[in-house]
């Protein structure tokens, strides 16, 4: 790489002005004082580019390219596995300002929108047209379906509408060539050959960035009642969901799982009241639409008291007002209150399938306690697609010396299992240990030969995914 | 390639006896007189090997490619598009003996199954469970999962459940260098690593053998209504589809739409009564399941009246008997009555955004008119997700010197529109020409490169899909 040049974040800006009409160009003094998101190293490399059209990333791309400069791909900068880190000497290519929604198809439920759109603003503008999209999500606000597409991201809804990769019909994208790639198809039957978008589908960023794509939209169910109800594990809490899921008047649009540390400790936290819950109890929020509120409301009650004794609840709630709701959800959504008691909690994001999952979660506890040291997990997710969500706490000192303990912990048996290390964080630079040790050898070794064709300069997102 | 020894079927046979026990060959002689499936050219090759496990596939892959010999995977040889097509030298790679259901997660609603298991067979292995495959097709007696797999198959349920690759959770295959490919995750939410295993689902055999699957099943709901209706066009019979999905007590179980041609032959042939139908006016076949037959039946009835001015029936039947749900769907799926007066006549498996279908048929029959020659075309197919098969009849003789013409009245529009020149057949040895001038160049230019990677001596399926 000696003889390329390099260049300091002043010199970037310098290079790339007038490049393209349609690049804008943040140097340091740009970026300077802006929070960079859920990774602190989001914005290191010190100069974001942000195209308005693919011809604008096409053109920067290939100006990457010809001075051997490395691109970190950034959506939302709401990655939780630091794979929109970057370093100095990077440029960072940002979807910002490819923030057109270009076509809302109502009649055949598909949208075209560009990759820098929020999730939220996607359903905001779907909203007047009685639709919303198939997956949503906690970080809505800031996620962009860019940054989607290339994590897979799956979220609340995966259980019933699947993730990412089952709601993309076409896509379109600049490969590390320059190339513009597109394949923006409209319909969902497509067998004419391989269909290598798949590819920039949780690809993160390593195959090119992603411009702009097809995606499936489903009508929008605005009457809910939600609940919280106390589980003993999560085989009840799965009966429960499939109970609601059969419903012929009901649609379960959720069904999250809190295990008792992560409740006790939130809702101490917050102020929260769990004196209906039995203590010890797992907690479980389900969310289910109907023809009206009250039709919804009064029919998960009564699917309540018929489960109470069959499931053997072990208390429960129902919201009683949008307020209620709110709060409901919080309990769920505002998941990191660990971190303002343990900042370097190690954090996992596994699926099993739901079967296991209980021996899983015991047998997770059980690792922990061998470990020592006081170490506990704080576990909740989406029960009915069998994601759990984990963060290590420690009663003691850091568990970061700790972290090959802790791994071998968190995640044995789950390959053995029929699951994922990662199950819609992606790898990034936190979970590269876990991929080299999970993933089949056979499936690595072509991932490296894929990137190596695809991107042969290594210039798209460096140092993430282990290729 | 001369520097290569060059096999008979009768020397291949000798040379892979003893090779693995788990392998069955058939020489020309066990061959002749076998049935060759769709295609005439499927058992040219002359030589058939059946392996009965991973290890015996890979052991003959790993010999064909010491021996640099050609290999055409084959499953039910149900195949439309000449993707099993063979030619002397090649050897066929049948997964006939790689039968086994094995294991059905009943909780879960997932089947882990080998690819040969036909459509059929996993259907009648999951009913004493109340369960069912999410996707069906015609074929299902003969079709076999890994064909499925390889050609992305959609069928009738995929405007509701996606088509195999939204089935599809865990994959294993064979790649071209011998090695075993393994992904068998039994969970939706994946984010590890790029999803190699998507590039087997609709490769067609160019990538590898699909040996086994993980796939999604769902509840099985037996209690159906079947009725016929006349419509004046898609748009219609889109209204009559949108409305029965959005009916809280039916789940709509298919919408298939045949044209008017399409009826009158069809139904002239097989002696079907359609003197209920306006002159002139399309059918929609529909089926809905409900809570009961009856229940179905009596509901389905609701709706087609109050559909009745509303969405400009044409005439409508209900089924009032298993015999004649029957006959209604031998005329949707008993599709090939007309290659008995015109057996060259070209076929066509296209997808269009359901509301530019009526457009697209118009376009369809205002191109053949303009070619002459008496063309007319028959249409058929999946209305819901826009997928129409299409026959090219003549009255006078062989359209077979006018293909140029009649593919560009076919394919005209049709990737601008956002739909596929190839929906659920594939691509194989008759679609090449359409692959070459509808697919994205910079599409092709890397399918072309993956292919060289993954299988640089180019020897699975050789010829198909133009790489």
């Amino acid at each position: 790489m000696s003889s390329h040049p390099t260049f300091s974040p002043h010199d970037f800006a310098r290079a790339l002005d007038g490049l393209h009409p349609d690049l804008r160009i943040l140097g340091p003094d740009a970026l300077a004082g802006r929070h960079p998101g859920e990774d602190p190293a989001n914005l290191n490399a010190g100069v974001m580019v942000q195209p308005a059209s693919t011809e604008a990333a096409s053109a920067l791309i290939s100006w990457c390219r010809a001075n051997h400069v490395a691109i970190v791909p950034q959506g939302g900068l709401s990655g939780l596995v630091g794979g929109g880190a970057s370093r100095a000497g990077e440029v960072l290519l940002s979807s910002a300002r490819l923030n057109r929604i270009i076509a809302i198809h109502a009649d055949e439920e598909t949208v075209e929108v560009e990759a820098g759109v929020t999730l939220e603003a996607l359903q905001a503008a779907l909203a007047p047209h009685d639709l919303t999209t198939g997956i949503d999500l906690g970080s809505r606000g800031s996620a962009t379906i860019g940054g989607m597409v290339s994590t897979n991201a799956g979220g609340i809804l995966a259980f019933r509408n699947g993730v990412m990769r089952h709601q993309i019909l076409g896509l379109e994208a600049v490969l590390p060539s320059g190339e513009v790639f597109s394949d923006m198809t409209r319909v969902v039957k497509v067998s004419a050959g391989p269909d290598l978008k798949q590819l920039l589908i949780g690809g993160e960023g390593a195959f090119g960035f992603v411009t702009k794509v097809v995606m499936k939209v489903e009508p929008i169910r605005p009457h809910r009642a939600v609940a919280l109800l106390g589980v003993e594990n999560a085989a009840r809490a799965l009966q429960v969901a499939a109970r609601l899921r059969r419903h012929p008047a009901l649609l379960l649009e959720a069904a999250e799982m809190m295990w008792p540390r992560y409740v006790r400790d939130h809702a101490a936290l917050k102020g929260f009241d769990i004196s209906w819950l039995e203590a010890d109890a797992a907690v479980l929020l389900v969310e289910v639409s109907g023809e009206t509120i009250e039709a919804a409301t009064t029919l998960l009650e009564d699917e309540l008291a018929a489960l109470w004794d069959e499931a053997d609840l072990k208390g429960g709630i129902v919201a009683q007002s949008s307020d209620q709701t709110r709060r409901f959800w919080d309990l769920r959504e505002d998941s990191g209150f660990y971190f303002a008691e343990f900042p370097n909690a190690p954090s996992f994001d596994v699926s099993m399938p739901p079967s296991a999952l209980d021996a899983y979660v015991a047998g997770l506890s059980a690792g922990l306690a061998t470990i020592g040291n006081g170490l506990d997990a704080y576990v909740y997710g989406h029960i009915a697609d069998g994601n759990l969500h984990i963060a290590i706490a420690a009663a003691g000192p850091s568990p970061s010396d700790l972290k090959a303990l802790i791994e071998e912990a968190v995640y044995h048996g789950i390959t053995a299992s029929g699951g994922s290390f990662s199950a819609e964080h992606g790898v990034g630079l936190d979970k590269r240990s876990a991929y080299l040790a999970h993933v089949d050898p056979a499936k690595q070794a072509l991932a490296r030969q894929l990137k190596s064709l695809i991107d042969p300069d290594m210039l798209f997102n460096p140092g993430k995914v282990p290729f």
